[in-house]
């Protein structure tokens, strides 16, 4: 434990700017020399823990002294051996991340390799797949009720963004961390690989022409494909599925909230028992 | 149309600091002097539009002239005849609203009396109960998501926040303008009236003793009840109802969003047919 009193101190520069558009440290690191840091940012105790737990290796906390001591278990865990918690005022803190930050704790990892679909899908049964969702709570809202429902993996097609992203990793209370995903290097050509491998790929749509969602999924293993709100998926992608479903009831594109959606057909997955409990 | 040049004219009066705490005109004016001026605002075309179709009639819009163009049609409803529409730029706005809008028009109303739980429920089959949420997001998308998925009225028990705030309304998509909704005036006791009605009550649980929601929405008038994440609802309102029933799959507290547990509750009832489409 080392303690930080001044705002400028450099060994907690992980966590500085946290809401600054170009230089937050939890941008990726990309081509053309734009100054991500590529780092993941936990907040919250909560997500701390989560963070602990998933395949991101926190290599610095930062926050005040209360949560700390509620960490006190999970900074035990061998793995955190060495890793330094950096103990600070409210103030101070305040200082660092730009703003006042009511979570009080931080933890932050770099972010490791992604995997690849192939890996994600290899013992899958449903998976979730987003094309255009470009919001970052609504991944996070998505990452939640994939790991509330049983969805065993989040695939991204083209459009999408970040799900590594601070505000994304806080609204998914972590579950961005833990549930499998991985980027579509082909869009939407790529999806052939989950259709060789057994999948039935259903698209989520308002069209009151398709199938209800009940009739679509009796299949061992299936996909969701989800669009962005308004737009919904393009045609393109809907071609390369296998059927189209639809809530009975959700009238007009903005019924419901793309996460919603998902979530009722993760429900639906889960009802119909297929996967079991 | 009534252009505005001056943001300190006292004509949009009504529309002015939406975000102070003490003096937005969204507040309901209360007993003991609170400030509020009873209000209820609508942002952008598609929340306008809803209200000029709900009860909440609008005695003023304000915005930039491309979305009137957008409102036109709209605007010669004759219930409209002789309400103004202050015509001003996005910068004047900005002075007025107390940010930058970039819905660019707002639509105002005054608080019609509430609607009694009698009212509301006379020709319902599915309502929601609430209990505890006192977040604006969560009611707001619960009014969205009943809309979406055919639930005919949202019921106010204790310790909710007021639907009628204005980012309640926007997250709702204006639906919090449109789906009946009314508070108890006892709680939980209130909720016997629904009994004697023949509606089963359904309190929503992560509790794995619970029956399944599948098995528990086969009833000609269903009330689902859901409460605050976290704690959930309190004993005395779960004692007051029919069964406990929970969303498979779905572990621990914080597994699913309010609002995402009770859209799924909506769509069992849907999808249970007893609704039909």
């Amino acid at each position: 434990m080392i303690d930080i009193d001044d705002p400028q101190d450099p060994r907690v520069e992980d966590f500085r700017d946290l809401n600054s558009v170009d230089r937050r440290p939890d941008l990726p690191v990309l081509p053309g020399g734009r100054p991500g840091r590529g780092l993941v940012i936990a907040e919250g105790v909560l997500v701390a823990q989560r963070m602990i737990a998933s395949r991101f290796e926190p290599h610095a906390f930062l926050g005040v002294d209360k949560r700390l001591g509620e960490l006190d278990d999970d900074l035990r865990d061998p793995s955190l051996a060495g890793v330094p918690f950096f103990r600070t005022s409210a103030e101070v803190m305040a200082e660092i991340v730009g703003f006042h930050l009511n979570r009080g704790v931080l933890a932050v990892a770099r972010r490791p390799p992604l995997l690849s679909v192939e890996e994600v899908i290899a013992d899958a049964t449903t998976v979730a797949i987003l094309e255009g969702v470009n919001d970052h709570e609504n991944i996070g809202s998505i990452f939640r009720n994939a790991a509330g429902l049983g969805v065993d993996a989040v695939l991204f097609g083209q459009g999408c963004a970040d799900p590594l992203y601070r505000r994304c990793v806080r609204v998914s209370m972590g579950h961005a961390l833990l549930v499998p995903f991985a980027k579509f290097e082909q869009w939407p050509h790529g999806l052939d690989e989950l259709r060789s491998r057994g999948f039935r790929l259903v698209s989520m749509t308002p069209d009151p022409s398709a199938v209800t969602l009940a009739e679509a999924v009796d299949a061992e293993k299936i996909g969701f494909l989800v669009g962005a709100e308004g737009p919904g998926l393009t045609r393109s992608a809907m071609a390369a599925t296998d059927v189209r479903a639809r809530i009975p009831m959700s009238r007009g594109t903005d019924s419901l909230n793309v996460a919603t959606a998902a979530a009722v057909a993760f429900y639906e997955r889960v009802r119909s028992g297929t996967m079991g409990e």
